[in-house]
């Protein structure tokens, strides 16, 4: 099956195309990028030079959306937008790696990211995070991949809300990720040198875009308004998301149905992992690979629990969550050319 | 004046070394070390070449103990207590470094440490925390140079406590640490190739030894009980600490009152900054120094506030502020050897 | 087709469990380690958690050899020659991965490493450098896989020894490797705090055991006696090696034949890329991969071409060279299981 | 005296602020920056808040002259010499940190960094390194502070070529740098995701701008035509230079007398360390410091000898060696403010 990487140069674009050099049945068949366009794609990345043998064409949706059958799109908010709807319109499937298809409620995108340029399609997006929505993405026609700090905030969480074991206000989430989550943006303050050795908290409280968007799902999942403080932080390596997030149990849920609700829930899912206790998640187990590792620490004594997560923001956080969005969306095997393990060390 | 950097090979030693070498009133004249006993200090340690001209002894405190008025003790707890009572026996003024002093109850020390060898002393040391113990430390005989995260925890939340403005249960400590913060501990689990790239949580909940000493302090501070869920992390940099404290605030404060009561409390402390609005720590900013930058962030809509710190583990977090206890305890300016700003980039 | 990985634990083995787990054609029957006998992989290596149902058991070839009919062996040297010879001696075909059948000279080796546990298995072991012995290996029952920096080195200097373009002697090797290298050794010299931000070359000049296999390739390729200085040294980064070669060229050759030679001689090579003018070849690009990037810049004012390589120490420098070799051993297509591109970013 | 810092807002300006904080006699009067301008310099650069009550100004060398002794210029080439060249018109003794006045042959500096702005002042500057000019640096009133990899390569190199002991051609000088020697310059190859993990070579040969000026000292002091192959090379660090040179001993001339010429040259040399045989330098000894490490390491088997430094690019590399210009410029004590031992760990 002949598929599209739009926007292939920035950072999910290229994983993309390492991804899908690997599946078993998607064909890399065009690959968009504005500045690099007309060069060959090892000719502008040395490393994908001798493995893949097309060259960047401009992002013209009617030029190649008769070549594919689906169309993965890393562009930019608002930019993604007009893509996605003219390879709608033309008959192509579309996992959307931005923002523009993830919020429901179009009043909540315009405070965040301005006017719309397609609203008419929010309805036919499904939000792309399998473990939660994977018999609706089955089928589906649009998927909105999710921002990689929702992943790794819903997977632990979700399935506690949607147990109703944990209180739906005062959810404190500490998250950390790795550069690579700015993308290629250059800016003095993704230099080498301003974030080695450095650490930082940026947009802290309810000032980042992916707080309003963990609030839609943690809400569709308690059946209830939730709040969120979101902390997001950078931290001093390329890829990797690790969150915490601190809950206090509802009156009378106790530990045990806590960890009973995790591992329920995700106890036939490929990729993400819930640790035997004791054991804690690490960016090291899942750096390079599709997998979710989850714990949860019961702090009683100060009535918290404390939910722990792992995940690579460009793979789980992104394409790969993508790629395996689209498996389920052909009707394919939904692990098909995710099942890499970390690279570790 | 003389004095001895006891333990002074480990990283909190060597640390101590640097800054007495630049200190206008503090001579070293004695430096111990097992391993290294006997080899000149520049020998061992190829960046002190020619800057120190001092061979390491074996820490025998009668063989030097008159030869110092004031000694830092850089050892392992339990190790060092019995070195401090030899000292102290001598007439020679301690900052003790590890644990063995900082945890007033006996019983408390006992849980988390095993026994202590010398519990006569606890009622003579002073927490050396010099913002929050400043007069005591005066003339002090003995300060215990409080923890690494203790001290990036309470120096944002202690004025908050202190005026009453923060619930004292729920608090929620998520700490993240450069790896020098285990000292030169050979195991596996700090090899480079274990650490780099990654990110990961160690005993979390109550399970990290300065979780009794952050609420030993906290409740002193609150003047009734506190209770903190701790959650420490190793980042991938050699230094620094940085921490989000979610807080509750009690009904009826504001988040006005608790900006005041922070900068209030650390106006004309020389070595904590609290940040103008808008403003957020970075361990790049302190690297290097014996700075501690902290912001509040208030999130009203989830009824938190967030604190965040930043410092340098082994400065602020350890050898700079045990040097800051020293001055105090010598009469000398505070900041006396102290002001180097951080090494950036 | 079943194999075993004698040595799982290491990261060279571990390489090789990531990589066999691709592989469409090999399958992981037995993994041994020592210390982590009994246990499960996905266990003790978090990364492989659900990813590889299989219990470390210690190395008693008899106990497993007839289950086998391919081994890797990546033991330390020495100890792994006996495990080779009980392998060998049971019909199981073996690539090595220690320094035991590197060298073809007796003597050299004992000069080096010691006492030969198995010198008669000398004359049956292939050097696994798949450019140089794509032959002789397909069909082999041994292969001795090269050290890490001998291929870094090899790789671009033997088309130019073979062509007799190059002199011979004063070649000057500057070699950077990142710290994986040294294998999961603990060792204060390999903490994070002691390597992060930190550079050091390490047993300069003809001190690395790496320096007779380099010579002894290098003749053969030359045909007449090469010597090179070889210069090791420390990069803060887990994989990857970059090497500079320094060599001048012969009187009378230019540097066209030397582009040209080396072109030639990797035309056709899967792994082997020889990088157009102006490129120069990057960690970022190889790292993750099996690829091997090289460069040839010529000085001519100074009467010097450089050459310049990269690659992944566990991959192309080790486990990925592994497999190729197995690949070629069982008549298999050279590139199965191999053909990941780098993990960029 | 009061000094300006002009250009202090990049790297080496920033580094040259930090170590004038620390000096003795030297005051920060002036610190130009044009982005900042009006700004105050804690607010600009939060490692400097509270230690320096002093605001940016805009580069007008006729509105400040009057207010210093000396300057200090950090500015880039080309844009520097206009500004020195006022300076010096006011009178004011200048230490210039780019490369305006470091070749002192006109028609080099064209041919590497286009028309010169003030080539009347060549005849006045004295090139910067201490070690090799420090009778002409005594009373100069323009020093040419040299480039980072120039002095990394010149200090190991200059007593060998001044003592007759190795070739003049077939130099090698393979030379690794942090990324900070590129400034503070944004663009996509200097972003923490291109360049963490990775390492690469960039303008090899005789294509970077400071092969020219290695050479011209080079020439000096062998008194004859030197010639240099110079590779830099990115070390994914901020600081530091760790250099390599193989240099060929001159028939008849041998290792002890080299590593007594060594010796020799930099026995009183308060910031030059030649270590003792069997120690090697390390990025890790020299880190924050104004140290420059040297080995001598002789590969008799292969007629090499091998010279391995090891510096901070910033401080002995830039801003501190400006320093070390300054204080003999002024009849100080050549250590004043240098004397800091390097950041470890």
């Amino acid at each position: 099956m002949k598929v599209a990487v739009v926007g292939a140069s920035g950072y999910t674009g290229l994983e993309l195309l390492r991804i899908l050099l690997r599946h078993p049945e998607f064909e890399i068949a065009v690959a968009t990028s504005e500045q690099r366009a007309g060069r060959g794609v090892g000719e502008a990345f040395a490393s994908l030079r001798g493995r893949l043998d097309l060259a960047f064409e401009a992002n013209d949706p009617s030029a190649y959306a008769g070549r594919v059958e689906l169309a993965f799109a890393a562009l930019p908010h608002a930019a993604s937008a007009p893509t996605v709807k003219a390879l709608r319109g033309a008959g192509v499937r579309v996992v959307d790696l931005s923002a523009d298809f993830r919020l429901r409620d179009l009043a909540t995108y315009q405070d965040w990211y301005g006017p719309h340029p397609a609203p008419e399609l929010l309805c036919e997006a499904v939000y792309g995070l399998p473990e939660l929505y994977r018999e609706p993405l089955r089928g589906a026609s649009l998927a909105a991949a999710p921002g990689c700090y929702p992943t790794s905030c819903l997977l632990p969480l979700v399935p506690l809300l949607r147990a109703g074991l944990v209180e739906t206000r005062g959810l404190h989430v500490d998250s950390k990720s790795g550069v690579s989550g700015a993308g290629r943006k250059v800016a003095e303050e993704y230099l080498f040198a301003e974030l080695s050795d450095n650490f930082r908290a940026y947009k802290p409280g309810h000032a980042h875009r992916h707080a309003p968007e963990i609030e839609q799902e943690a809400t569709a999942a308690a059946g209830e308004e939730v709040r969120v403080s979101f902390v997001p932080q950078l931290l001093p390596t390329i890829r990797g998301i690790a969150t915490s997030v601190y809950a206090r149990p509802r009156p009378g849920a106790d530990a045990a149905r806590a960890r009973d609700a995790l591992e329920r829930a995700y106890a036939d899912e490929p990729f993400v992992r819930v640790l035997p206790e004791g054991e804690l998640p690490s960016l090291q187990a899942v750096k390079g690979s599709n997998f979710c590792d989850l714990a949860l620490v019961p702090d009683a004594r100060n009535d918290t629990w404390i939910l722990l997560s792992a995940l690579d923001n460009l793979i789980k956080g992104a394409s790969g969550q993508a790629v395996q969005c689209a498996n389920l969306m052909c009707g394919l095997p939904e692990t098909s050319g995710l099942l890499e393990p970390a690279l570790v060390p």
